[in-house]
């Protein structure tokens, strides 16, 4: 069986052909441009495999995912505004004429790490999946299933005690300022700072101020979803960086309630270079007719 | 059928009897005492009704939920030195000797406003309750099922953002300081200001910043669950504090995601005079042996 997936980024898109096993096959990415370019780029990448089963598309949002919604498969506010209200699945859909799951990015990448965990045979009914990277997303498996309610989850979006040595700055947030996303995304390294974060040295304070702030996002899910597991991808992080994220992790959670030993409670993704959207993706292909 | 309700709080115990209608016919409270003075009056008042089907507990915690722990039924590292690990779902269930349900105290209520929901046909999936009283938490109901993970949240212990006319308050919970309890409940006024909340005037600026910080929480769950609907229940609640919590939400939120309209979506308890979780508890039982 053949399944599809197409992770739809801010900068790129990523289109994969997969096995059942989820082991991939064929693979492309472009840049993301317009729609009408990128979405035709899509289906023609597809439309090489007239054997695909069913297609996962994990998209950046925010996202229409309420199938009685007129707009279900949009793209909807986004502040790119070249992608506000576009139809994403419809065209797609038209032109493959196969079953299409449709969710968020950090969504795809959370099922990936669950499936994952499966295949791993370790025992975790929910997981958390933070992205830390340009933009700060999060997503959510429970007993199997993707946390959603009246809409997808923006866990990026909340707030956080500001660290005392950065009381100064401002957040880069254009909806919140100092959110989740305002105070660690990439772009706050230059903002902070005047350098891009890849120059950043590993020992700058920064990393502990970046650290105190991801430790209190890992402490709201260990409080409100009491998961089994928090995985942190995205470029900002590094099991060095995440190693900072532990230390602080436990110096708020003063062992108020009992988690895992935090180096397998909050981890990196088990998915290497990147793959949990695509993995995440192939899975909720193969069972997108159980719905 | 006779169904019973037993809520478990720090100060008293409230133990009903009601019918599958969800209405009480009898009720009992007592003060909290030391566990077998308590346990031995709960059972004494439900041993009058030898017909009772079924009992559920909602009790001050942490507990532990998790049935296959040999501490099942427990009440575990409470602050309440007397209450520490003591078992309160044995002793009643070998006196009693019928299904009995166990929660915590909001997860009770959380289920009591998802029901009556229910029962007024409103169009509710998920809900979240908070009580902000002596202590804060919150409980859950996503897709009707109470919301448990490695163990039952503890949401009223997250960090916020810190107002800033209260940066000079250091918070009172004994294990995070300025974490929303630390910053919310009731003995906060006394700290705060030198006087107990109930004489603190409606029009004093304290109502601003405690409202800054249910707002936020009630962010959070906006972003992390998407819920249908958010309940503040408690001693420090009001309609008139509600309604500056409602504005500080939309400030905060700034329209990032779409909510339902405030006034209902930011709302009181629907069930009155503190009767969620007795309402939740006879629902529970009702259930007991579905699970």
């Amino acid at each position: 069986m053949l399944l599809g997936s197409v992770e739809g980024g801010g900068t790129k898109f990523v289109c994969a052909v997969g096995n059942e096993d989820y082991r991939v096959l064929h693979k492309t990415q472009f840049p993301t441009t317009d729609p009408q370019t990128t979405i035709k780029k899509t289906i023609e990448f597809f439309q090489q495999f007239p054997d695909l089963a069913a297609l996962s598309i994990a998209s950046f949002g925010p996202l229409e995912l309420q199938k009685n919604n007129p707009h279900y498969g949009y793209i909807t506010d986004t502040p790119k505004i070249k992608w506000r209200q576009t139809d994403l699945v419809g065209p797609i859909k038209k032109a493959l004429n196969i079953p299409i799951y449709f969710t968020t990015d950090v969504n795809a990448s959370a099922y990936g790490e669950y499936v994952t965990s499966q295949l791993y045979n370790e025992k975790i009914d929910s997981l958390v999946y933070y992205t830390i990277g340009t933009g700060v997303g999060g997503g959510a498996v429970l007993d199997g299933k993707i946390l959603q309610g009246i809409g997808h989850p923006e866990m990026g979006h909340t707030f956080l005690k500001r660290h005392p040595d950065d009381l100064e700055f401002a957040g880069i947030c254009p909806y919140h300022k100092d959110c989740l996303e305002g105070l660690v995304a990439g772009p706050t390294f230059e903002a902070r700072l005047g350098i891009p974060g890849p120059q950043v040295p590993k020992d700058h304070h920064v990393w502990d101020i970046m650290a105190y702030y991801v430790a209190q996002a890992a402490i709201q899910q260990t409080m409100i979803l009491r998961p089994d597991n928090i995985v942190f991808g995205g470029g900002v992080m590094s099991e060095e960086f995440l190693n900072k994220v532990r230390q602080q992790f436990e110096q708020l959670l003063n062992s108020y309630v009992h988690v895992p030993d935090l180096n397998k409670y909050l981890q990196m993704p088990r998915v290497k270079e990147n793959g949990s959207a695509t993995l995440g993706n192939f899975a909720l292909a193969y069972r997108v007719n159980e719905e």
